[in-house]
């Protein structure tokens, strides 16, 4: 009878796979582990964040003790200090290596300039395209996956997706040096974005124990094995990066929260905080002590990045239009923002790229010429200003001291008591262009000519920056645009309400805070960045107020700019909110026509081979008959344990019938590190197996290695609910059934109420249930279970 | 057959009642609509945070057009506009009252005490006393619901459970007056926790449109009608209490995120936001407008409650030890304090508070008499010390000026240059004393035995009023308590780091960090609430140690304050981490042993009524036959919808068989608003609805009126699974029903990837299902299945 149904089975298998229609896939390498390979080399599977009860595991739990799981939440602490510190130490290296190149360029640059224009030009677009061509050169030779900001990609991990090779040691590495020579460089990106990255990579390698690729790992530390206690790792260092970035432990944990992840406990909140905070720590501590000039230009800045806690005091309900005005520019031109940089990288991708990485090469190396020649040649058209009456009070000098930071740059002037506004911005490190810019008490610094030259100039290298292959983050090009049309308001706001005391340094800090909500449509994570990068709590009802309108505007034109990017490099991410279409679908219905897959209990090891290899699905329904003949479905096997039991091949048994559950000795045939996905890496593939005609005559009673439960929903639930079910325990597969024929029980809350012995008696809630029966089953079942709990009665059941 | 079933059912019914134990049940009064009245008269009911998708609901779902979404959606915003300004409203009422009725309480003591310290004492006494016998006469009198904090009532509120009268008008009035006088009458406890409760309270109250008992409610706002709405909204109100009690709006989001809610989408989360910053501008705005003295004492401490930006600037390792010792300290007498309370409040809820409000005012006002002899009569007994030196940049003023707040009081002093340190604590509002506490520059301002003294009487004092009958916050004792502890501690650093710049009011702070961490367990957001409300940014690595440290020491002692109250009162709270012990227990175990109660599809109204009679639960499964005689779950009905149905009788009909699903008159027979559930009222009752004999032999068909999917598990999924199923999901009732007999299909990520149309091609992500099929079916089956999806094929199959 079993036969007779596996006959059934493979007939099944074969009329199903008759019917999958081959035309789209053909544009797809198909490398037979599931996986769908894009045509640009990078490949996307999804991520099981359910746990696999299955024989091996249940295994692994019983011999655990108590003590393991206090191990676990020493392991879990020192992780995330371990991760804070990585991630503290990498920013520190990075910001370090940064200000350092660019200090030395610029002020190279200005020594020069003092003798011939021409030189100093020639000298400073050297310079720039060395660090571009060797930024350009390590990503495209040694880590493809570390371009771009890499947000949309963790955030597709986050969300249940793995691309491979973003968690890679080559991409950290890349992305390290990478985002060092682009930011050096001078071009018009920003290093945040790649810190997340970075973080994320930190925190994955560090989960795995290292690098297996490399040989440097431990499996001391290897107690991380399922995606799900990855995710929390990664999560971590996403924050920790944010953190990192900004010098803002509370904004980099709301980043994680809000933008990044998809699921969230309370309990990893605070290891997240724990983590953030230990980058804060490290940052300051390295900044402390480079404080005494140890190190350069780096640390010259103060913890607070942008401190404008001198800056605007209060403000007037008149000052709301042109700030509500600020809102809607930046909602409009955060969209179009993202729209270009859609269209350009949608172009990079299918032409441009294609053509390998010679042509990326370049792309870059013309870039980075590109902006050397605007940022340098634009301020010379410029004419100088005079010098405003000096406050001393103020601390601020006109022009700034050669060598300095500062405002009020003199450059291309005939007379020392003159600077060039445009070159105050553009001819200077980012973070010192946007320091000038937000910069209190300097009413009438800039032209509104100059403003709207860089604005224009700035914002179109920074479209035809994004997506050249270099790391690049969006967080600083965007904050440089918007404060400088944020200054513009600012600059007619005091020419028309002049007898209120306004700053157009705080106008252009809600420029900056506009461009970002319009472009990247993030809320409160952004609010609270801002404010920890400005150290001004009292602007937190002002960035909200402009955040709202332009994140308003930009969600009325297009999605946000992680979630464009990640749909256009076909990271498929799953909204927290099912789609409206969805309430008049079921799940039936959604499922589609195509028949299941299912395998028998015990299977024959051919069948098993050509299933494998004529299809590409990750779970497959095993099915058994009780003695009366029903059918009945005992689990889930996934593609990955069926290739590891093929391969090891200590499972196969002569006999078509089910093995013995009892016969005890299969507990030492596997241990669950076989069975644990490895991270980054493509698994076992189905044509490295090889197999002897014997062995493809033998068979697998797959019962000790399937899920035994896997969620089910009835047929006809609405997708609704069934999306929620999916997205809200981060389900990978889900067995659509049949509608129950009975209810054997129904579960409230009550049920769910176990609590110690003692306290029983507090437990108040009405239930369907019987009120006494915890103290009585449980210490029997316990003790009977604890060895094979749910397999048991499965096994029984299928005998 | 059907007439067979049915008697089996009714059988079914009897035998599973009979062997319900009644034994525990006994102590309640159960008022028969599936609640249990506990023995102090409040209930409590379990929350459904399912959409019911029966026929009333998808008739209104189509009814609706792309405008009511958008009205939907302004209508949220707007509520989240009136929360904020309704909590910020009634925060910045309750401090001026309770600051005005402070400052007339001292100044007037203080000018009597010039000449009669007996007068004085006894005028004190005799203010407080009135104070709170108002407060406790309006909460035993009027709003039983307002007594305590309320914040585990809300918690338990957002975890699914709906503690009856929590939510009325009445306790808002309640809380909010009763507050004033608490607090005003000097008791040792906070106005913090009762606004959060205040918040929520007006929440949702907005949410109903008004109080229904008092008939001041609009139709217009009533769309939110399930409790999923109204959980949103109490978030919302929870963040804006928070924000309005510590002028801290990130604060109050991230102490809704993490101490109050079980459920969180990030959607929700910038409405919270948005809601915080509209408290905050309220309160700002209030706050600017009193400043000319048009409030009287309120305002004179500025936005920051207890602003130490001018506090200690940097800190050496060596500071570590002394702050780690805090954290010790804060974490054993924050466990403390949570298992004195305990048993107080246990004792008395079993004993005290049994004997009926008249013992409830008593206790209340004899506690009001110790705490005024204790507060006026130990600084009596401290001598005086002269005032130090006095430093004029520092602007501190010794002894302080009659009638102003500030350091350095002089109470009972023979010389005009002396001051009280004791009085400076004990003998002063709340806010004054613990700004005296957190304040820098003044080294040496208090003994350590002064300290100690009140370190003891204060401690004990915030342990006896707790739990008496006025609303009471435990924020403001615990960081009395905390910053006494701390400054001590800081006293012993700056004696033996001489060298060190050492401020005492910083280890005040962490104290207070120490003690509410301790006691409470929150992390992320009482950083952010004491970054905030200190405006120091700079402190956060330090608090988070102490924090960290405090936390660990505290839960290997007990639970947080919190959770032990909420189960303490009854309160299930489902953590979001199922216990270790589920591990190894089926949903089958969990169910229990005692049998289902099951409804056939056409019901009896009599055997309807009897069911409903003879137990208390609120669903139940209903089962029909398919033709070929196989029995068939369709569904779940809830016993709320059953009472409408049963009152209203239009659905009544003679013939035992189902009515015809495509009659159409249905629709209009009920509209989707007497399905929605009544907040804090307890519905109809079996008892109030009478039926004529009639009636009683009649029937019912109850196809269109039940869930028809709802959530379903197999008979042995481990209980780890079915918990956070039931909890992520926020459920009321879960099916256990047997292993299917087959898999009709599987769902993967990518067909919940229902994309526009024009973006289907970007979706490359592998899948068990055909790819062409969104195109060809979705625009057949949405003409035809929008009028009744669901129920179509239900009814249809079931005929």
């Amino acid at each position: 009878m079993l036969s007779n149904h596996f006959q059934n089975g493979v007939e099944t298998v074969r009329h199903a796979w008759s019917r999958i229609p081959n035309s789209e896939e053909s544009q797809f390498v198909d490398d037979a582990v599931g996986l769908v390979r894009k045509s640009d080399g990078s490949s996307v599977e999804s991520l099981d964040y359910e746990v696999i009860e299955n024989f091996a595991y249940r295994e692994e739990q019983a011999r655990r003790g108590k003590l393991y799981v206090s191990y676990l939440l020493v392991v879990k602490w020192l992780f995330a200090l371990l991760i804070g510190i990585g991630t503290g130490l990498a920013a520190v290296f990075i910001n370090l290596s940064v200000e350092n190149f660019a200090g030395w360029k610029f002020s190279l640059t200005f020594s020069i300039i003092q003798k011939s224009y021409i030189a100093g030009f020639l000298l400073y677009a050297l310079i720039n395209l060395v660090l571009v061509f060797s930024s350009v050169y390590i990503v495209t030779q040694f880590a493809p996956a570390a371009a771009g900001s890499g947000i949309p990609e963790i955030k597709g991990y986050l969300n249940g997706v793995d691309i491979h090779g973003i968690l890679l040691l080559r991409t950290l590495i890349g992305k390290i040096f990478g985002s060092i020579g682009s930011v050096g460089g001078g071009l018009a990106l920003g290093k945040e974005g790649p810190l997340v990255h970075t973080g994320a990579c930190i925190a994955s390698l560090l989960g795995q124990g290292g690098s297996t690729k490399y040989h440097i790992n431990s499996r001391w530390f290897q107690v991380f094995r399922s995606d799900r206690d990855r995710r929390d790792l990664v999560t971590c260092g996403c924050a920790a990066g944010v953190a990192a970035a900004f010098r803002a432990p509370v904004g980099g944990v709301l980043f994680a929260l809000e933008e990044v992840t998809s699921w969230w406990r309370s309990q990893l909140m605070w290891r997240v905080f724990f983590t953030s905070a230990i980058v804060a720590v490290v940052v300051r501590t390295a900044m402390g002590w480079c404080k005494n000039g140890n190190c350069g230009h780096f640390g010259s800045g103060g913890f607070i990045i942008w401190d404008i806690s001198d800056g605007q005091e209060d403000y007037s309900f008149a000052e709301l239009l042109p700030m509500a005005i600020i809102g809607v520019i930046g909602g409009l031109l955060g969209a179009l923002f993202n729209q270009l940089t859609l269209y350009i990288s949608s172009w990079r991708r299918n032409h441009l790229h294609k053509k390998g990485s010679r042509v990326k090469i370049i792309e870059a190396c013309l870039v980075s010429l590109l902006t050397s020649i605007i940022s340098f040649c634009l301020p010379l058209l410029r004419e100088c200003s005079p010098c405003p009456e000096s406050d001393p009070t103020s601390g601020i000098e006109c022009p700034r001291p050669p060598g300095m930071y500062g405002n009020y740059v003199n450059f291309f002037c005939s007379s020392d008591k003159e600077y060039n506004d445009l070159a105050t911005i553009f001819f200077n490190t980012q973070d010192d262009a946007i320091r000038n810019l937000f910069s209190a008490k300097t009413i009438h610094e800039y032209s509104s000519q100059s403003l709207l030259t860089f604005l224009v100039m700035f914002y179109t290298l920074a479209v035809l920056t994004f997506g050249t292959a270099v790391p690049a983050g969006q967080f600083v090009p965007g904050i440089m645009i918007g404060s400088t049309y944020g200054r513009l308001v600012g600059m007619f706001v005091v020419k028309y309400y002049k007898k209120l005391n306004i700053e157009e340094g705080t106008y252009a800090l809600l420029g900056a805070a506009s461009f970002l909500g319009g472009s990247m449509r993030m809320t409160v994570s952004l609010c609270v960045i801002m404010v920890e990068i400005t150290n001004n709590l009292k602007l937190l009802p002002l960035i909200m107020l402009v955040l709202l309108i332009s994140k308003a505007v930009g969600d009325a034109f297009n999605e946000g700019l992680y979630e464009e990017q990640a749909r256009l490099r076909g990271i498929p991410l799953l909204e927290s909110r099912p789609k409206y279409e969805m309430r008049n679908m079921t799940a039936r219905e959604a499922c589609g026509s195509g028949r299941v897959i299912s395998l028998p209990r015990v299977v024959k090891v051919s069948d098993v081979v050509s299933i494998l290899r004529s299809n590409k699905h990750n779970g497959f329904p095993v099915i058994d008959h009780t003695r009366s003949g029903e059918s009945l479905v005992i689990g889930l096997v996934l593609r990955s344990h069926l290739l590891v039991i093929l391969q090891s091949k200590v499972d196969f048994q002569h006999s078509p019938l089910p093995s013995d559950p009892r016969g005890g000795d299969r507990s030492i045939r596997h241990d669950s590190h076989e069975f644990a996905k490895p991270v980054s890496s493509k698994g076992i593939c189905i044509d490295d197996i090889h197999l002897s005609p014997d062995d493809l005559e033998m068979y697998i009673d797959l019962a000790p290695f399937l899920n035994p439960s896997p969620y089910i929903v009835p047929e006809d639930m609405s997708l609704t609910k069934v999306y929620n079910l999916f997205r809200q325990l981060g389900l990978r597969h889900l067995f659509v059934v049949p509608r129950p024929s009975r209810v054997l029980g129904l579960i409230t809350r009550k049920d769910l109420m176990i609590e110690d012995t003692e306290n029983v008696n507090t437990l108040e809630l009405q239930s369907t249930s019987v009120r006494n029966r915890h103290h009585n089953k449980r210490p029997t079942t316990r003790n009977s279970d604890v060895e094979r709990p749910l397999l048991n009665g499965l096994l029984v059941g299928s005998e």
